[in-house]
């Protein structure tokens, strides 16, 4: 953390371009890293090779998408107020406020996402594009995964002539070195992907400081998803077939995989349930990213399916081994949900729960009861949502992102992405963990008063020599000012 | 909470322009009053009728500024990334994204403005802006006026036709109300303005809570103001009178008021100390809002002189009896300062402390020493900066603003003011508690994806139909969606 704060003090003064380059760098080490990370990632974690490619081309392109945000300078927020000295009775005063970086943040990598949620995924890349040094505690469950990725970012720094305290690594399969890292008096912000227990206990940390540090965990969630009569009537076979693949995808070790399906006793119910049933039959168990991984699912499963109310739907037939996890479906009546606030938490794994709902009220009953979540989903046909007044307010006010007829996995890496909802699919819902504005979670602004032009940062010269979006005198613009 | 908990189900589904309607009515009651309200303050702050008269137009204008920013619709921050079919190997879909409020805000009034920082102030303006219901628990110096104002605001709810529970009022003159409130599952978020000792506790209280929320507590700070030598030399009298002035402004019962002065021992010293004693000499010690707050003003001054490095340079000599706070100056060496932290915490009221340095890089350590502030200010001629290589940047890292060649009391309400610092200056440096970016503490961003136009909110339809500001494929435009 020494290293980390001395090399801020250089890092911060880099022009946006200055890093963007050097990020370009990193994602063209790891490329040049080769088969080699192939191989690693899949060895330690189980996943298939068309997924590691995939997740390394996405961690890549969306350090590449900093660098772009960083050539293009909208994410400093640049504002401009013109002063007045006529105003009467007190002259105006000239203000200019854009963002700067905050200082050494704190990334915990995730287990699920060994590449674009780990070492070198979104934390880092919106921390160091910010400006700010990164140290990662490394998930333990790919440690040869976090350690070529780590020496690829150092190689970057050192290609780049940056002090080395701009990256650091630490591998610790406990949890003795992520404690004393936030709790650094140096440690300015933690990023954190993975369990409510994990992400509350950084949360505490680092709420105890005498400086209190913010922690953005993103905790993942069951990500409800409402299919009203219409829907259910005209698609069933086709909406639980899709669902039953997004439940499934990945051995389900997504944070955004729908594990809470909420529906109504109406046309098609029937054939619904035998659609859904028939899909999970037919889904093949997944071997999960670790053993551990694997003991939580089942201890998780056993546990919910505990619950007398939970009638245990259907469950894969074709899983064999005892090193797969097995995909399964419950069912629970919306009344006997609604009473046991412990049938709401998530089961990380394949695991799906079916909440049958009496009545449209109802299902807004069950949507009220839940905890904030990532996403919720809505299907809907022919605007039958007239009928449901209230729903799509109550769906917003839980979670980061509502979709209409689709599934919650796939997050897109874009301006208008929102992962991160309220407490506890993330410690703090203003902010996003994916896309580019995760970068706003290390930044802050600060104002410059009455500045004469050669003084003032590029960003805020009247020129605007770097040609970025403005916002002056409450107007969005890339002009000059005269 | 309760009551505030139903009528935020009601009142965040009002658009934009009925929010700004309802608040410039609030505007309109509190004008309503009349002089009962400036004498009331008057009588219980021992406030100028000139200055309470110029907190309410500011009262009343910030609470303006924030329904003209709902009629223009940008603090939305309308986002859209259209999305494309084609796009292989998997298509994009189509986000969109806006900010949506955030459920009941708690706010504490200050109490060193009894209006503009108070029960219809700034955090309660900007909570109501943003789509919350409010619960205002008053500040328990000015309990009259925080019933007249808060009487206005329930005027304003009622002619408007909301639910009694948009605005809620409570009195307690300790603490337990306050904890309550807090700790109350319905609240969403805290906006206080006071003491460390006070903020930090109601931040406590709030981590502490099954679900944390965040308090923007607006914690005040002493506000380092460096005179660089050609200022000192060229002006040292000017200098000298206005920082004086601004230190003792309002008795120094601002948060802004700049309690750090730090310069060298150049020429012109010994002429800028003479000047700073013959002002702070006289400046007639004034009445404090409270006597309590007298009595701590007189307990921070005994203490803080107590440090025998600490040599009383000059005190008013104009004070006269017991009720008055009396204007102080001590000066100390900055290596004394720079071993003591306890030299650095605030004294709120008229107390200004001199800072010795020997060298340019000891201005530079002294920043470095500093906790988080409001503000900080720079004093230099003539490009004298090249000669101080790294201040500006570390002025920057200590603050939410910087000023060059003036005082930084005067808090100008606009888009690019920045109120708000490091820790302890205020809890979250990423947000301010005065202008109209305020209203970003209190609602967060929600995306859509896939939405059809007739389901989306107005904001985020092709057509623009309110006209707003929209980053559409990261470009800001006005323009409608073809």
């Amino acid at each position: 953390m020494e290293a980390a704060g001395r090399a801020f003090k250089v890092y911060k003064k880099l022009s946006g371009r200055e890093r963007a380059k050097f990020l370009r760098l990193i994602g063209k080490e790891i490329y040049a890293i080769g088969d080699d990370l192939i191989h690693t990632v899949m060895e330690e974690t189980n996943l298939p090779e068309g997924r590691v490619r995939g997740e390394r081309d996405r961690t890549v392109g969306q350090i590449d998408k900093f660098a772009d945000l960083l050539d293009e300078g909208s994410w400093l927020n640049a504002v401009i107020d013109a002063g007045d000295v006529e105003r009467s009775p007190l002259p105006k005063p000239d203000l200019r406020k854009l963002h700067v970086p905050i200082g050494p943040v704190v990334v915990f990598g995730a287990g699920n996402f060994p590449l674009a949620f780990s070492v070198a995924g979104g934390d880092t890349a919106s921390a160091l594009a910010g400006g700010n040094s990164v140290v990662v505690k490394g998930h333990p469950a790919h440690p040869k995964t976090g350690a070529l990725i780590a020496n690829a970012i150092k190689q970057a720094v050192k290609k780049s002539g940056l002090p080395e305290g701009v990256f650091g690594f630490i591998e610790d399969s406990g949890y003795e070195s992520g404690e004393l890292l936030v709790k650094n008096p140096l440690t300015k912000a933690v990023g954190f992907t993975g369990s409510e227990r994990g992400g509350r206990a950084l949360y505490n940390l680092a709420a105890g400081r005498p400086e209190p540090i913010p922690v953005f965990a993103e905790m993942g969630s069951v990500n409800p998803v409402v299919v009203l009569p219409n829907a259910l009537k005209n698609d069933h076979a086709s909406i639980a077939s899709k669902l039953v693949a997004s439940v499934n995808m990945g051995a389900g070790q997504f944070c955004t995989n729908p594990g809470l399906l909420i529906t109504t006793k109406s046309d098609g119910f029937d054939d619904f349930i035998e659609n859904l049933v028939h899909e999970v039959k037919n889904t093949e168990g997944a071997e999960m990213y670790s053993e551990s991984i694997l003991r939580n699912y089942q201890l998780g499963t056993d546990k919910i399916l505990s619950h007398s109310e939970i009638k245990v739907l259907g469950k894969s037939g074709s899983t064999t081994g005892p090193e797969k996890a097995v995909p399964v479906l419950g069912l629970v009546k919306a009344t006997d949900f609604i009473a046991k606030p412990s049938m709401h938490e998530e089961v990380f794994g394949p695991f799906s729960l079916l909440v049958v709902c009496e009545s449209a009220e109802q299902i807004i009953d069950v949507i009220e009861a839940l905890k904030g979540q990532l996403t919720t989903t809505l299907w809907s046909y022919e605007d039958e949502l007239d009928n449901y007044s209230g729903l799509i307010s109550s769906l917003v006010e839980k979670c980061g992102r509502l979709l209409l007829n689709g599934v919650p996995t796939g997050v897109e890496v874009c301006s208008a992405m929102q992962h991160g909802g309220p407490y506890p699919a993330s410690t703090d819902s203003r902010f996003t963990s994916v896309g580019v504005s995760a970068i706003l979670r290390f930044v802050r602004p600060v104002s410059y008063q009455d500045f004469p032009q050669h003084l003032l940062p590029e960003e805020l010269k009247n020129t605007n020599p770097l040609g970025i979006w403005r916002l002056v005198d409450n107007q969005w613009t890339k002009d000059p000012i005269k």
